[in-house]
């Protein structure tokens, strides 16, 4: 990186500080230490420099003129400074930029709604070393258990085991946490206000969703209403089943039936899987611990 | 959607036959069940039907002559027919099609080294009922604790706090399995082989890689051998270090310090998170079930 050609500016650490400041930056990551590149030779892309020597584009943050003969340009620049990973984020509005792009040896790594992320890595003698995109769907599923050891059910209107008791529960939504959306999701799908009590237990498998893995969070609740309102548009049934029943009904499914056991036996064996806000003291950032913890003496 | 003019043909429900049967469909998730649409009029895009009465088009199985004429012909027919979700998934070969569909409605949905997947929702009194791509990165660390009592203690060398003594681990890989995954990060770092004891926590957090929410699975582990054989590329030094020295060391951050006292209450307690490997009946799909246990007697 040739430090006469480009001035830093280092955007500041803190999640609070990084809000009053910055307002292109809010959509990039801060803990990757993005700094603007002041400084660069006519005809080139000016861009955000990474931690780890690379440069990231925005198409929206710069003047493209004629993209083709600016990009080449900038490919030269960047190899001749031993840049390595480029990144171009390019929006919906540019997106003329993308056949020029892939021509020109970039390959796609993300994309959310109003843009793609395409990357080149420019070392020829060092291994590609950027970590794929996320590639895990996160659901969660609520098992609600009332007073009268009765288990919410619902049965989805689209589901793919046609008229199978299951848990209410649904997907994640970007920064939503765990508790958050199975609260949500019980509400949604069956107007009943529930609160935490456990995590029960964590199913992970692979080839789901858009090819992705999947990850199912199963949370124990307590019901704090317990009147029933459907959600017409994804439920087609909904009921308080007595627990019993659950356990033995044939169209409920044994890894349902595995939840419901499990919590159960926390609840005997005086267990849970607990959660606990937490702020990272260096990197300011809140984060949730989900942990076993025993309820019982353990002198017992 | 026009039975007449469709002919569907069902792709086989286990993976077992989907393997034997069916190879372009590979790429794409068989629990969407795809069908194959046979019966199109002239100058309209084939491409797959899906249970939610979307059409999937992907570019490298498709012939586009004129792609713009054959889009605006695709699209009355669609209409018409009254389909709602129009996937196009765009090989970087046909990446010239990208601006045109933006021009004609689609957005990003996500993308992956050589293609990017774009949308249209075509109802026009129906609320967009397409769940979000994967937005949560999922990482693993090991806490190596030997019979010796010293936990296997790593420092990164691209850390964001410098010389800070972490366990080792990194990014679950697509499809793999996260005990799998810790024990190869644990290899991969230090050269240390190791085998499952318990789940120990979960951290989830926002806003982190590619601005993409965190997964952090904490795994205990006992070594089965104990030479160290350092990562160069990754790791700048690695240590056996003593438990009573790791949790009052002053570079090691509170969390880390978090999961080994975790383990050591696990171990105390008797109690942990295991993994039971098991096959869905209906689906035939293998998924791995975390939930705590206890290893006592409970009628203590």
């Amino acid at each position: 990186m040739s430090k006469l050609l480009t001035t830093l500016r280092l955007v500041p650490r803190t999640l609070r500080n990084h809000r009053a400041t910055t307002s292109a930056a809010d959509s990039r990551n801060i803990f990757h230490k993005y700094r603007k590149i002041m400084d660069v030779p006519g005809g080139v892309f000016k861009g955000l420099s990474d931690r780890f020597n690379g440069v990231t584009i925005v198409s929206n943050e710069e003047s493209a003129g004629d993209f083709g003969k600016r990009l080449t340009s900038s490919l030269d620049y960047w190899i001749e400074n031993k840049r390595r990973a480029i990144w171009f984020k390019v929006h919906l509005d540019q997106s003329d930029w993308i056949p020029i792009l892939t021509k020109n040896g970039f390959v796609f790594h993300h994309a959310k709604n109003d843009f793609v992320t395409l990357l080149r890595w420019l070392p020829t003698h060092e291994k590609v070393n950027i970590p794929v995109y996320s590639h895990t769907m996160i659901g969660v599923g609520g098992a609600v258990l009332s007073d009268n050891n009765e288990v919410l059910v619902v049965s989805e209107r689209y589901s793919l085991i046609p008229n199978s008791w299951k848990l209410p529960g649904g997907y994640v939504e970007p920064k939503e946490n765990l508790i958050d959306a199975v609260i949500r999701e019980v509400r949604e799908e069956t107007g009943v206000e529930a609160e935490f009590e456990t995590v029960i237990s964590l199913r992970h498998s692979h080839g789901g969703s858009y090819d992705c893995s999947d990850m199912y969070v199963v949370i124990g609740l307590r019901p704090k209403t317990l009147e029933l309102k459907r959600c017409e548009r994804e439920i087609s049934k909904l009921a308080w089943m007595p627990v019993e029943e659950y356990l033995n009904h044939e169209n409920v499914h044994e890894t349902n039936r595995h939840f419901i056991k499990k919590f159960l036996d926390y609840r005997k064996l005086g267990i849970k899987i607990d959660c606990e806000e937490k702020r990272h003291q260096t990197l300011q950032k809140l984060y949730n611990l989900y942990s076993a913890k025993s309820l019982k003496d353990d002198s017992c």
